[in-house]
């Protein structure tokens, strides 16, 4: 079986991987329907992550179970499932939380740009679709796995309610989803930041009511004419460098509530001004297996339709290409068919 | 009239300051019935916050309001009146938010260790109690004014409810008080970290099951070692050092809450870190003006006596003294009567 390695920055190539096998009796093998390239396997492929050994790429998942473990009980052979980054038991005290993807025996799962995938913790971590999809479906479904659950998560955690004012830092595929999520919980008004008429549009057309070009200074400023001179109530830092963090704590009215589910690079938070800025602070890894039953109905149902952002799909591979793609802003997210 | 003044690093005068005045129609003017030293106060009196020139001292305060300007509409001279910190309007869009601390009109009231004193905005910051307090009933009142609004606030951000596990770093006035709030609150289980016997005796006296001595790594590992594993639920945050800041985080379960209201002095957050530890975080100058009515009501009704840590009461113009018993840890927090 070929899958999709990462040799150095830039170098990603479609080799021989060898098959996965169940290694222990709570694993699956699926066989993908889906995958495709996410904005932060951009960090590593721009070598801001540095490569030791070349790692197999690829954590977004969604397809046909094709053997089960012999303690795997809720999943079964022939089933469409979909899965999160994290693999987590769903039992753990901080799977109970709500957070599995701080799961106590939580496992990276890295290798998804293939045509097959062990998933560890599989009854824990799957969730199978009501029956199988149509074939249009599978790109939104496939959001779920991680994008649209991670846009979920910012809104969620930035504590959208119905009639807030939300402003979504990031125009990446995260960020268009998240003003998708702000939307589906009812903000009264979502301010997207973005600078690209094509994220711009894709935006508009997944409820932002407002659009801001401008960043830094002037951005703030913006954002404080559009609302009452206060800033938002919420906001979504869907990037994860220091300006853009910056950028969101400066959008939000004191008492305001920033999510944040950009992996941050090189960030740090001043205590003294995040002291002064009075905002509520929350994110991390997204527990996506938490969302995942509610998101499937909301897809199952027509309901939202966040495979949108896909406005590149590509033969699996091709996955050179499909992250070529993205890194040239050529393309907002690449789906990958085996 | 004399009053308090900060010269230099540990030099506090009681010297003549001259008499306040009415100088806006929204102005009052209060007859000081106690004030106090503040932690906070610390900081300058220690030299770690600079001195230019010599600022008066003091913004703890309560006593009866004496006179009033012409705009002024809801107090009147007679009453017992508190306030906060922070003279607010009360009526702008932050204050309208719970957030008078950050009202867009904020004065800092900042010469309240003196027998009068000049209060701002004097219809949107003070609250009279029911009638004249007993004289004992003054000490409770007087904390309503900061330290005790301050652990309200820390045990608030940190969304401490019924049942839940919390944990306070900081054993000053207003961790105690924290202490005090999360029981108030009905937390079930409150872990004190202290390492000196008064006041762990009076942390066991407010509420506080558990008494954690150790520090670091070791403070994290207890703290692990009464919460299966995991951390508490709410971590309140009462000092506002690095290292304080850092054992907050570490005790925190993933996706639970810290307050923090100590004022960070070279407080940095890592960003991965506080991405990957998963928790709330909230905090920033107590909005005490919002909790006066509801804490006012339960110091009346006997619920609570957060008086009890005023354990020196000295004469205002002993004010040097006070300073100097609170810096050498002799006393957790000093009342000064004019």
């Amino acid at each position: 079986m070929r899958g999709a390695v990462l040799y150095a920055p830039r170098d990603v190539r479609f080799e021989e991987r060898g098959l996965p096998k169940i290694t222990k009796p709570t694993d699956a093998i699926i066989r993908i329907s889906a995958t495709c390239v996410c904005g932060s396997d951009l960090w590593p492929y721009r070598g801001i992550n540095p490569v030791t050994q070349p790692p197999p790429m690829g954590h977004e998942y969604c397809g046909i179970v094709e053997e089960v473990g012999t303690a795997v009980t809720t999943v079964k052979p022939g089933q469409f499932v979909i899965g999160s980054f994290f693999a987590s038991d769903n039992t753990c005290p901080n799977c109970q939380a709500g957070y599995p993807s701080s799961c106590r025996h939580r496992e990276l799962v890295g290798d998804a740009q293939a045509p097959l995938l062990r998933v560890p913790l599989a009854d824990g971590t799957l969730v199978a679709t009501p029956d199988l999809p149509s074939n249009d479906m599978i790109p939104s479904l496939l959001t779920l796995s991680d994008v649209m659950g991670t846009g979920w998560f910012a809104a969620d955690a930035a504590d959208v309610k119905p009639g807030k004012t939300v402003a979504v830092v990031g125009d990446g595929a995260v960020g268009l989803l998240g003003v998708l999520s702000a939307r589906q919980m009812g903000a009264g008004r979502i301010i997207a930041m973005s600078r690209h008429e094509s994220r711009q549009k894709l935006a508009r057309e997944f409820g932002a009511t407002d659009i801001v070009t401008e960043r830094g200074d002037d951005g703030v400023a913006r954002i404080k004419g559009l609302t009452n001179g206060i800033g938002a109530d919420a906001v979504l830092e869907c990037v994860g460098t220091q300006e853009s963090m910056t950028q969101a704590i400066r959008s939000t009215r004191p008492g305001g509530s920033i999510g944040y589910v950009g992996v941050p690079h090189g960030v740090e938070f001043n205590g003294e001004k995040l002291f002064y800025a009075h905002v509520h602070l929350h994110g991390g890894p997204a527990p996506v297996r938490r969302f995942l039953p509610q998101l499937i109905d909301l897809v199952w149902k027509g309901k939202i339709n966040p495979g949108k952002v896909f406005d590149l799909t590509l033969p699996l591979d091709q996955v050179a290409e499909g992250y070529r793609a993205m890194d040239e802003r050529r393309a907002i997210k690449t789906l990958l068919r085996p």
